[in-house]
């Protein structure tokens, strides 16, 4: 007996059933004559592997598009450092990011990198929700609020790894936070630490134009240069950004086999610029993708992330053939499972059943239907994600969230909502 | 008594009451005592005006999304051009026009402008929905099934124009296709007609390097400035595309008071490159904005359509202060209706009551909320908009499509998609 089997699925043109047990995709094919627990009929509906969201800070929900049309600089220092210096607190973190949670969720993602503080919180609300992620202390030089110097960051996130080992839902994660906010010291103890504890390091890298001005000037290299000089580049390496990389750059980046974390909305939106990722893609650099957090994206649908890369690269290159469908679709999921070593964004049997199914029937919007991956990439929103399946259990369906008492998390976020108000006026 | 009131309306941080009578915003001011047919709460929603499509080719609709990942010349000749060639029809323009006018105002869209064949059936379609638009023969220097010379098609866009004079809903414009379908003669004729009849005119112009570098290598011009020449520029004259202008051509743009439709969407995924259009703005060009055909895009969503237009410009120009939401949000709303001296776009008394009212409290991707026009531009999908209202009545509410009939919409389209559907295997 399974514990879901879904019917009619149209995977690539052919109607299959999909049986699911124990969190795996057991049987993939037409009519399985099986009982299961549950059974979700898809006729006339779009299955598909469940995104993989892999740069973000889901506290940040809290401040959702607070700060507009500001410098960057502006926006950190006059808006969101303040804020955050006054708010952020175990309690905010289990807040936001139990709010971030339930977006995701119903956005179909059931997977996301995250890079924050009290990642304690973090690993709890995914645990207690059913989603999975990679979860990093961010470690700095300066102070905050966690911590003083680089050596307590290193000691909080050592507990950290040590405290949440690799699990079913968390994989611990070094994340030193940036070049131009990590000394090389802190960066070869991370490198020290993250092969002692076997961890993958995920790491903001070439952001804007003027930190990659920035890292030429102290170290006379271009950031990836400088890192591959330390030695922290390689398939446990997950870069986010990389928007401004030149081409030697990107053979660092293939050769190393890291990831790159594209975030084009919050690039756009931040005016870091276009990361050309369609030649990154063809240099054979793996790229997933990830919406940064919501304080400047200012949302956490990948369902427009991926829509908005998709055209970004075709435009960029002036090239209507650039990022065809199919790279784009597994770039928003089966990349980042990859780049984890996690056997799942691809419904065949044998891989974890991290699947959504899309309903694109009640919105007149969505008609004609001649290509089904056309329409999940350049026409859906979110409203018409139905089912949201991570690891063989249904964790939100026709509006109902399974794991997550959603009238609670609307109360909390109301009340943040009033005390951040008030301390923006 | 009022047509409809809307009350507790949030302009600009300020809570008013509106009320519509005969078209018009009558009065606009807090706590209105007064009756009304039909009174709408817009308490905790978001009030603002309607859309304007400035570009599109509605009955394209039915061939939403066909052809993907093709070059441009393959995607036209080879997929598009034989398919119109087959399909359109009287009742082709008829269906489809109808599917994308659901379409827009479901989305909150109560202008736009048109431009294809068979354009009585566009008018006749719009009178019945009481939407509003601009709409336009295409006139070529080529033969299609509409006409075979130039002067054929000048002849039937001269009776089109003298048929459906400027009414409530229909304004009839001329449209040459662009400088590269159209000869200078036909031009001329063009222009001369436009005189005679008083008509604004609408074109494609600059839409990719291509197009331009032709251009230049028979006229010897930039085409801004070989239309400038034929004397065909002026606030009459409504251009759509514009990627690749000149600062030179950006100057004589601003001169003549032209307005560029800009279609950042179809920009993208045709490969026909980003247009600099907070360049535009800066110099003093009225910029619109329009989805172009679903063909090419592949929706007709002017939220999206202004989301991407906003964060494009920041990361182009790779500066997070660059095309401020007021300004963002005139694009998409006001300069529209300007560009056709219609006054609307604003909610202010004695202009047309073209509304839209927005509940974003029943997704909780939407929350918190702490700016509402940014969360419009960079959060809201279209599932959002309750209500539309074009010149005083409601075309759409809560679900409901007051003057179409939905569900015939949905069957004809239904078979429209298996006939082409079978027409591309």
């Amino acid at each position: 007996m399974f514990d879901i089997l879904i019917k009619n699925a149209n995977i690539d043109g052919k109607i299959v059933d999909i049986g699911i047990k124990d969190g795996i995709i057991k049987s993939l094919k037409p009519n399985i004559d099986e009982s299961s627990k549950e059974t979700i009929d898809a006729k006339d509906k779009i299955v598909m592997p469940s995104f993989c969201n892999m740069h973000t800070h889901a506290a940040m929900s809290l401040l959702k598009g607070i700060g507009q049309d500001l410098t960057l600089m502006d926006w950190l220092q006059k808006v969101i450092w303040p804020l955050e210096g006054r708010f952020v607190s175990k309690e905010f973190v289990k807040d936001g990011t139990t709010l971030a949670v339930a977006k995701m969720i119903k956005g179909g993602t059931t997977f996301f990198l995250d890079m924050y503080f009290f990642e304690e919180e973090v690993a709890n609300v995914v645990e207690e929700a059913g989603i999975r992620a990679g979860i990093g202390f961010g470690i700095l030089d300066f102070p905050t609020k966690v911590a003083s110097t680089p050596k307590e960051y290193l000691e909080r996130a050592k507990y950290f790894v040590e405290t949440f080992k690799p699990s079913d839902y968390v994989i611990p994660v070094l994340c030193p936070h940036s070049v131009y906010t990590c000394s090389k010291d802190t960066l070869y103890s991370v490198l020290e630490l993250s092969q002692k504890l076997d961890t993958y390091i995920h790491m903001h890298i070439s952001e804007t134009r003027k930190e990659v001005d920035g890292v030429i000037e102290k170290y006379s290299k271009y950031p990836l240069e400088y890192l591959d000089e330390i030695g922290i580049l390689s398939d446990k390496f997950i870069g986010a950004h990389g928007v401004h990389l030149n081409d030697d750059e990107i053979n660092i980046a293939s050769q190393r086999k890291i990831t790159i974390a594209h975030c084009p909305d919050s690039n756009l939106k931040l005016g870091s610029g276009i990361a050309p990722i369609w030649k990154y893609v063809k240099h054979g650099v793996r790229v997933a993708l990830g919406t940064d957090g919501e304080a400047s994206n200012d949302n956490l649908s990948m369902l427009e992330e991926v829509s908005i890369m998709t055209k970004l690269q075709k435009g960029y290159f002036e090239d209507s053939t650039a990022m065809p469908i199919n790279i784009a679709l597994d770039i928003a999921t089966k990349n980042g499972f990859e780049a984890f070593n996690i056997k799942a964004g691809v419904l065949k049997e044998g891989y974890d059943a991290d699947i959504i199914v899309i309903n694109p029937n009640n919105d007149i919007a969505n008609i004609p239907i001649y290509n089904e991956k056309a329409l999940i990439l350049y026409s859906l929103n979110e409203s018409a994600i139905e089912t949201t399946i991570a690891r063989g259990k249904i964790l939100y369906h026709k509006g109902e969230f399974k794991t997550i008492d959603i009238e609670k998390v609307k109360f909390n976020v109301k009340s943040w909502q009033e005390k951040i108000k008030n301390a923006l006026t």
